[in-house]
Formats: structure tokens, C-alpha cells, sequence
């Protein structure tokens, strides 16, 4: 809701950085990686999605629906953040693009900036980094429902931020984002 | 986590007011009210128990340990947003005090304040108000799991502030709530 006063003495605005990404591509170290160049000059928070599967969507398994329903829950808590001013970094595959859209439209309606950010490193990569030992389990079969082996991933069509994390150090992709944040207004020039 | 600086030039800290009561004792009521008190001056968001259950907890019902998780959840983004200097005012019934318990020693942890306001009303004044006819219905065996007719309500055993709705104009009930926060630093003298 629209407030009459400024509460905030005219403090940054908030809002939601969206990293979305196969599992491993990157999504966890570059917005820890942000956080940290963001977190002296203003409030900040990541919504993980490991986390939020933990505190708000235990029972959620890894079906469509339930997957469109925790995406909907980082959401909405990354809207009720964003409204009070905190530079949300929200990290969680959200492999749908239909509910990707759906954050990005109903932070629209409040007034919220929302930048879609991609990691995105080829599979193969990731197959062979396999930090988690994630992909090896999904390529034996074990895991039914695991994104980019046995569960689609719709990568965006035009994210705010593209980062080929296989190419790029963090830090120039850290870059880019806050170049991102510039030019939008959202932060003070470097 | 602690912040090496102070991102918010030095506005008001977050704190948590957990309304609790029967249904239809005032909790909505009070909430909006003590909002309306706040929000000129400082950032509030009500956290309100049905709306929470429509954006994070679609799916659970209202048995011990939904109603259990449901409270956990509301918790959860009650800290988000009163880590960030949030005044966070929810209100649901939250009947089990374990639960209540369980949030108030999570908020601490955080060194978050937290306080319990019960919104206590006679179960026959409420039956007779029956403002949503939920009560009717309960009597009548419509509803398996009404908290006060075909399920429990433990009451707080030490709130920080007790409100007789069915006694007290809500305007007096404000007062005192809001006297409450002045005792405790939380909001400037009047």
C-alpha cells in the first residue's frame, strides 16, 4: 500500500534481485558475492531457496505445482522485504518461467523493481563440477524430479543480467549487476 | 546477522507484537488500530492469519502440527521483516503456547523484542457477536477443528499486555499497547 509520509528518511529503495539458474550454475556465490558489496551502504537480505524450502514450504516436494508453489511463497516474502526499503537477493532455480513472470508482475503491481538475473553455465559443466554430487545421483536414476536431468528448466528470454559463470569470474559479474542496479537508479554510482 | 554498521541512519528498531485470541476476540481490530497509531511515523506491516494462510500456507489445515507449522511460518517472516526495523504486528489465533513460546525465544535469539498481546474476550460474548457465523457453525458440528469449541486455546500465561475486548474500548486497549513499547524504548514518549 501507498504510505503518505516517507518512515524510511528517504533511505534506497528496495527491491528484488532474482537469481534463477540450474542447480550449481552459480546462483548462492553471486548473490552471497553482491551481498557483500551491498550490505555496508544499505539493508539486504537473500531469500535461499534451500532455506525457504526449510522454514515456509516443508511438504512442498519438487512436482510442478509444488515447485510454482514455493516460488510463490519467496515471492511474496520478497515483496513484504522489498516494500520496507531491503534489497532482496532471492537465489532458487525456479526453473518455470510462467512463475518467474508472476513474481516479476505482481512486484510490477507494487511498485517494485525486479531484476531477472541468470546464471547459466552449459550442463556438461556442471555435470563434471557437481559440488553437491547432485548430478550424479540424477544421471544414476535416483532423482526423479531434478532439474536440467530429469525435469525441464526454461531459461529466461530476456533476464536483466546474463551470466555465463563458466566464462566470467564472480567479481565481473558482480560488476555487471551492480552496473544493472546504476542504471536503473537503484544504487549510487560507483 | 549482526551488521558491522548501521544501514539505517539510525531509525527505529523492529519488533514483534503477536496478537492472540479467539476468533472474532479483536486481534484484526487491535492490530489495525495500534497500525493506523504506527505507521506515520515509522514502518509497520500486519501479518494477518488468514492472509498468511492464502500466500504460505495453502495446503495446511488446521490439526495440531499444520496449525504448529503454520505459526512457524509467520515467525519466520515476522524476524525477516523486524530485522529490518519493521514493526511487525500479527495476528492470528495461535491457540498451542508452545508454539507462541517457540517464536518468542527464536525472536530473542535474534535479539528481536517480542510481545504477546492477548485479545481476551468471554467464549459467551463471542458466540453471541459470531461475526463471520463461524461460531454457529461450530456449535452446530459444522467445524471439526474451531479453536474454543471442537479444539483447544491455551491462553498466555504471562502476555505483556491482556486486553478485555468485551470491556475495553479498543481506543484504551491501543493505549496501553502502545504504552508498552514506550516502557520498552521501542517508540518515543507521547
Amino acid at each position: 500500500m501507498e504510505r503518505s509520509r516517507d518512515v524510511y528518511g528517504g533511505r534506497p529503495r528496495g527491491f528484488i534481485l532474482w537469481f534463477t539458474g540450474l542447480s550449481g550454475a552459480g546462483k548462492s556465490t553471486l548473490s552471497q558475492a553482491v551481498r557483500l558489496r551491498l550490505e555496508a551502504s544499505r539493508p539486504v537480505e537473500i531469500l535461499d531457496g534451500d532455506e525457504i524450502r526449510t522454514f515456509l514450504s516443508r511438504g512442498l516436494g519438487f512436482s510442478k505445482p509444488d515447485r510454482e508453489e514455493n516460488i510463490r511463497r519467496i515471492g511474496y516474502v520478497a515483496r513484504l522485504l522489498a516494500r520496507h526499503r531491503v534489497a532482496v537477493l532471492a537465489a532458487a532455480i525456479s526453473p518455470y518461467r510462467e512463475s518467474r513472470d508472476e513474481v516479476r508482475r505482481l512486484a510490477a503491481e507494487q511498485g517494485i523493481p525486479f531484476l531477472e538475473i541468470y546464471a547459466q553455465a552449459p550442463l556438461e559443466v556442471l555435470v563434471q563440477r557437481d559440488v553437491k554430487g547432485l548430478y550424479k545421483r540424477a544421471l544414476a536414476g535416483e532423482l526423479p524430479n531434478f532439474t536440467g536431468i530429469s525435469d525441464p528448466y526454461e531459461p529466461p528470454e530476456a533476464p536483466e543480467v546474463l551470466i555465463r559463470t563458466d566464462q566470467e569470474p564472480v567479481a565481473q559479474g558482480v560488476e555487471r549487476i551492480l552496473q544493472a542496479l546504476r542504471g536503473r537508479e537503484l544504487l549510487e554510482p560507483a
